[in-house]
């Protein structure tokens, strides 16, 4: 069960929750450019904060499989700001190394290097959109591994038998096995799970002891039969779940009473597609374990850029497709709801200088039974104001309200 | 002059010299994909075997501005392992890094950096193929500055007026400015030379206590009238200057009697051009200064893959055209041609376990008066002797011998 009380003490393991972070996503908008750097800067940022042991990341660190140079400088340049340093780490690593990370070049961690002095350790795993490819079979997270910036883990070689060793870690009284398992096609995932290929290996002794964390990033909702890792299929053995790639966030953990055991879904730090899924506010997590107990604490983020969503459907409107200035009156009941999502967005602003003052705003228009008109001209009277001016309105017909349409996101 | 012997003393500082290491160059050549990596290690080794001070590079370290994973991710490995350890640094540095530096994310050398242990720090200026492009303005070399592995220096801001700030070095008594000008388009540096707008600043006192070394990469054949930098357009005050760009191995240092000063040319540790320069035995120097005296001793690289080429005019040979089987003829004295460039390749092998068995050949045959014939069928013979057969021969009629066809080159 989640604990109550937040202790800073030498038994409990202070861990920061990101995913989906995305960088280099809509890197070549003017307006949102940076946006992804920013965000990683703040988690970053919160790390150092939260005076956190480890920062750990549940995949898409990256929005492109080949990052452009300016987005992996702007990571690489991030993390050395941020993670190195003198302050010392406080945990102790129990797992061999070589096991943990023998899939990479330098199968070791950064802040066990002397040449590095590393005073946040960040993990990582891969999402789908950062993950190995080409001769060599890398990921931009190899890079980063090599260059001493990051510890990147749950790589795994095989495609038939899946076999996840878990990197073991003591702070204290509370003994941490950290798995992790790097985003696989999810029909493939699914089959290994059906035929009992995926296994997670546990320490010999005192298994009880041992807190057990599982990182992965796979389709949690189900978007076909096998298109999805359903909870059942993961141990039961495991406590927590930080699920990666689901973009919503769902952040406070949820018991599954069928496997005993709860998921964290801290969610994206950016949105990447404008639906429901991503309106919500966008958070991190501070998860401290002491023991068998846990507790994640959730961390509003103050620098990303707002977004808000809201569908209309003329039909229920008063206004009368008979109306020979109807096209004029849609346009400006359109134009009326945009102001007032305005007029939300700035008061419920984070005060922070680096939170954009123009947010993302996606009026879903069903005008059955009325004309469109031109999303660009609409657009051109919120430049500046609006982020997304081109992309603000979404015409359909006859909406089913309620039914999530999953496919057309990309997370 | 050059000074004659090598010491090894408190005041001599130990520079290895390497340029145009083209990392990247034929990455999907399945013969010859790992040749640069190759090179570049053992560059590296030697810079560890010689233990130097400091490794220079004169640029286009990669061969393509955007480098693919692999290859950005073999350079950070072995900058990484040849580069760092506790080894001591044994030179201090003087001028002030934030201004040698500007250009960077990061403008501090990364030796001095406490958060890297360098052992052996690089500094390297741009080429012509790894300059910096887009958004930000970066290039591959900031990556790597930013990831604490290089020292970025010799980047110019203005396009109108360059003043070059010397890095300024100091072991024993030995006092040494070294200055970078990273690559600019030829006829664009030639210009601000004519305008009198490229000028070295020098240190306030005792101007003559300096050895004055320049880094740049530049045309110094003349291609045409404003296509190079003549070498009388560089300051008279400078001792040496290491001139990239030209791959062709004349690393003994020439001395020009106007100026004043020695030139030594390097050249690539790749052949990227199956031409007459580069089939020079490939070489990296170690430079040694001592006050003001230098001298540059030239290692030869074993591990390059080696490239024979050699012209054949068939007017000049028994060969008869009207024979009913020239053509048949013809194949076979170029076989033969080929035949004893191998045993040549073979008898001259390093007998370094990392340089290849099957050399670079080219063959290129003055045909005037007689038929081609198939190039592609001719080099099937020589599949796993030869690294590129199907590049062996090079047609041509009426070749004036003599004459350097410098336009067909990319260095
Ligand atoms: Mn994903
Ligand atoms: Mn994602
Ligand atoms: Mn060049
Ligand atoms: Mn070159």
């Amino acid at each position: 069960m989640p604990r109550e009380q937040g202790d800073d003490d030498a038994d409990t393991f202070r861990i920061l929750l990101a995913t989906d972070i995305h960088i280099g996503y809509g890197e070549k908008d003017s307006v949102r450019g940076n946006d992804s750097l920013v965000s990683f800067e703040e988690i970053l940022e919160q790390a150092q904060k939260h005076n956190v042991d480890l920062v750990l990341l549940g995949g898409d660190l990256f929005h492109e499989n080949k990052p452009s140079r300016r987005m992996m400088h702007g990571c690489l340049s991030l993390l050395r700001k941020y993670c190195m340093g003198d302050r010392p780490v406080q945990f102790e690593f129990l797992s061999d190394e070589s096991v943990n990370f023998e899939h990479c070049q330098f199968p070791t961690l950064n802040y066990e290097d002397q040449n590095f002095n590393i005073s946040i350790p960040v993990f990582s795993i891969h999402g789908n959109h950062d993950d190995p490819t080409g001769v060599g079979n890398l990921c931009s997270l190899d890079l980063i591994h090599s260059a001493g910036l990051i510890n990147y883990f749950g790589k795994t070689t095989s495609l038939e038998k899946i076999r996840v060793s878990p990197l073991l870690m003591q702070k204290g009284t509370t003994k941490l096995a950290l798995y992790g398992l790097g985003s696989l096609k999810d029909e493939r995932l699914h089959r290994l799970f059906l035929k009992k290929n995926v296994s997670m290996l546990r320490p010999r002794e005192n298994q009880d002891d041992w807190f057990n964390l599982l990182t992965l990033h796979q389709n949690r909702a189900k978007h076909s039969d096998t298109n999805f890792i359903p909870e059942q299929f993961l141990d039961d053995f495991l406590d927590l779940i930080f699920w990666g790639h689901e973009h919503e966030c769902r952040i406070v953990p949820e018991w599954n009473g069928m496997q005993n055991f709860y998921i964290t879904q801290p969610g994206s730090s950016i949105a990447t597609s404008l639906n429901e899924g991503e309106t919500k506010q966008k958070h991190i997590g501070l998860l401290q374990i002491k023991g068998k107990d846990f507790k994640v604490t959730p961390i509003p983020l103050t620098t990303v850029r707002q977004f808000y969503l809201e569908d209309v459907v003329l039909a229920d409107t008063t206004l009368n497709p008979n109306d020979p200035n109807v096209g004029r009156k849609i346009e400006a009941f359109c134009r009326e709801k945009v102001e007032a999502l305005l007029e939300k967005a700035e008061s419920e602003h984070s005060g922070s200088r680096k939170q954009p003052k123009e947010p993302l705003i996606r009026l879903r228009v069903d005008y059955t039974g009325f004309d469109t008109f031109s999303i660009n001209r609409f657009g051109r009277q919120f430049m500046n104001r609006v982020a997304n001016p081109d992309q603000m309105i979404l015409f359909n017909q006859r909406r089913k309200l309620g039914t999530k349409n999953k496919q057309d996101t990309d997370e």
